[in-house]
């Protein structure tokens, strides 16, 4: 038998309550053990709780929960950095295995030290629900890509971010509606900040690098674009020209010992596999030496899937601590990031200027002084205005910001708006 | 250190040593061991190898070589059933980890015997690479998604088909052509018959019946149908009703204790994520009561994907040897077969018929006769005859193909023809 610790009666936490008790004997011949909840720590005691929830297991005393010596496993669904930090800490200081799906815990320096304590102690830490809900990425960066040279993980981890774009793309609507339509969906936030600046997406870039590369990146190292400035003529644009418009979470190795991470939107082919992924959904695309390419979809986000996976973490802790072994934990080392501004990324820009003769020549001039090379270009008359929507060839980060500061500058420019990234060619 | 037996120097086994020769330094920090190649069976010493095969460790006597005392690991990459099940007998039963990338014999009656000879021995077992070459599918149902109560399991799993049906859509081609373009390319062989008619799916299909539902489903249980039958004419009408065609390799658990295992093509809506799987890229759609819908994509064949795949399990064999552990694979049972003809599935058909009055009526009746229901209906002119394409709703199997019979025998049919299956509502 295995005591499990749950720290934490959200809609995660109740879910996984739930089928820790409907379950019980499949897990038990799965994991090899019987599986018994030692407490559940809520922060309201006298919250109303569902059905399901066993009231007598209830506790407000998370701290003594996780210490109890008759609990084996501590599970943390509590979120956020402090009381978690503390309490994973005392855990895996103990010696119980932790499963966790706290990605703002996992993704700062905290969760650093985190990870290097569970090493250093030989224990469990294990965070598959962390980073995409169900989609198993963790695992099997872990254990079935282990041999694997990883060049590039580009990921679509945000659900909500996901279905205002998808709906933009599909019904024409504009941002600030499909963000309503979502909050009113219960896929939003009444302050969408985290969701639609990129922070939650962040978080998880910086997970990843860590998974994929072994490197410990802070989510502040990580450069982070929302979707906010994302319009719907840009979404448009993208739609006749073969692209689609994701927000991507995206960590790359450069040369042999920095990494990329960043998060922003970018126009991906129609045929590239991250196109196709729709609505709420999240998907991981990995890109292998060997492997070649290699893509995760699934839900993620919801109580049940993620406590879904939150269960194969805890199976997995269960069985090792009955073989006397833990999950693999490669050795992690300090992240050298490499520049923004020195990637070489192919972009989109929609310029508008005034309608005279001669603009299209000081826009021209603006990107070939800064090494940039237009690719494409479209002219669109506007009422008393004109549009021009570009996509440059390969570039330099740096020089393309450079160009748009220098377009800002000049008179007949009115707005450069839509800057957004091309991954691939046209589909 | 860790002696590896490689038995066959195919395609699969050359990759394999090269990676294992190229990566040894990051190997030995991955699975806790150095990996030494033990030697290397081929069936032709004379046969030029690949450079990077060291000529020292090639011998002819495979039997040999896996019962050599100083092997740890044995690596099974000869494919079919002989002489690959007596080595994988004698390796399992000298106690030795075996990993295999044989899909026919992991499907075959005496693929069934050695899993569960691998069980009582308490020895690894793994095939990763044998279903969907780098698609991570056997460890994610193994193990992310161990607690989950599996519905149902899609799968393209072959490349060769799937690079037909996807140039028939994309360029109009007919299905012969676009075979001998794919011969051309070495995608299909000069023999197609096992890809083309489904075979090769099939025996990846029963090996996933064992994998997600623990059921033993020998190759020859099956239900398979493979993409001979399907015509420029039934891919274009897909197209533009909102499907793709896909050949897919369908497990699904029926009541409580019952499977169904089949390979057929079939109708996917576009939004699906299977539609989007192109080329000869492999993908596998799996439906989970709390993780909900989980797809996982890649290179379903070649020689350096498959390779990865199998380093990746010859690495948990490593460590599982270390930690005295082995990877879970619980305890199975006979598969007990849902007969297909009590599958409800809706249809899509289409019937040549002579062109006068009253047909229609007689076609229309022949459906009402079986309790098959008429869902939408074209009727199109041909030269001397008309073209009736129909897509019924949701009927037995059974009742589908006693109207199909009761088609042919009316006579003003002339053909029915294209008969598919189509999956959820178009896109």
């Amino acid at each position: 038998m295995v005591r499990v610790a749950v720290l934490g009666g959200g809609t995660v936490g109740s879910a996984l309550v739930e089928l820790l008790l409907t379950r019980s004997e499949e897990l038990a011949v799965q994991s090899g053990a019987r599986l018994e909840i030692a407490g559940i720590a809520v922060h309201d005691l006298s919250r109303p709780r569902p059905g399901h929830v066993p009231v007598e297991l209830l506790t407000s005393d998370a701290a003594a929960l996780a210490a109890d010596p008759s609990v084996d496993i501590v599970v943390e669904l509590i979120g956020g950095i402090e009381p978690a930090s503390t309490l994973v800490t005392a855990a895996l200081t103990a010696g119980k295995p932790v499963v966790t799906a706290n990605k703002a815990l996992l993704a700062s320096q905290a969760g650093i030290g985190l990870r290097s304590l569970a090493r250093r102690q030989g224990v469990d830490l294990l965070y598959e629900a962390a980073v995409a809900g169900a989609v198993p990425l963790v695992r099997v960066l872990r254990e079935s890509l282990t041999g694997e040279r990883i060049h590039r993980v580009m990921g679509i981890v945000n659900g909500t971010t996901n279905f205002i774009l998808t709906r933009m793309a599909e019904q024409g609507a504009d941002y600030a509606e499909v963000l309503s339509e979502a909050q009113s969906l219960g896929l939003a936030e009444r302050d969408p900040t985290a969701d639609v600046e990129g922070h939650d997406a962040a978080a998880k870039a910086a997970i990843l690098a860590g998974v994929a590369f072994g490197y410990d990146v802070p989510v502040d190292q990580v450069a982070c674009e929302g979707i906010t400035a994302v319009r719907t003529l840009d979404v448009a644009f993208a739609q006749r020209s073969g692209f689609v418009v994701k927000l991507l979470a995206v960590v790359e190795r450069v040369g042999d010992d920095e990494v990329s991470v960043r998060v922003h939107p970018a126009m991906v082919p129609t045929a590239h596999p991250l196109a196709g992924v729709r609505d709420a959904f999240n998907a991981v695309f990995i890109e292998g030496e060997a492997a070649g390419e290699v893509m995760l979809y699934g839900q993620g986000a919801g109580g049940i899937p993620t406590a879904s996976a939150v269960l194969g973490d805890l199976i997995d802790a269960t069985r090792n601590l009955a073989a006397g072994t833990t999950a693999p934990a490669p050795d992690r080392q300090p992240g050298r990031i490499f520049p923004p501004a020195s990637l070489r990324t192919a972009f989109y820009l929609s310029i508008d200027v005034d309608d005279r003769p001669g603009v299209l020549a000081e826009v021209a001039a603006a990107f070939g002084e800064h090494h940039v090379s237009i690719r494409s270009l479209e002219q669109e008359d506007l009422e008393d205005s004109a549009r021009l929507t570009l996509l440059t060839h390969t570039a330099l980060e740096g020089d393309v910001a450079a160009t748009v500061t220098a377009l800002g500058a000049l008179g007949p420019v009115r707005q450069v708006g839509g800057i957004m990234r091309v991954i691939g060619e046209a589909g």
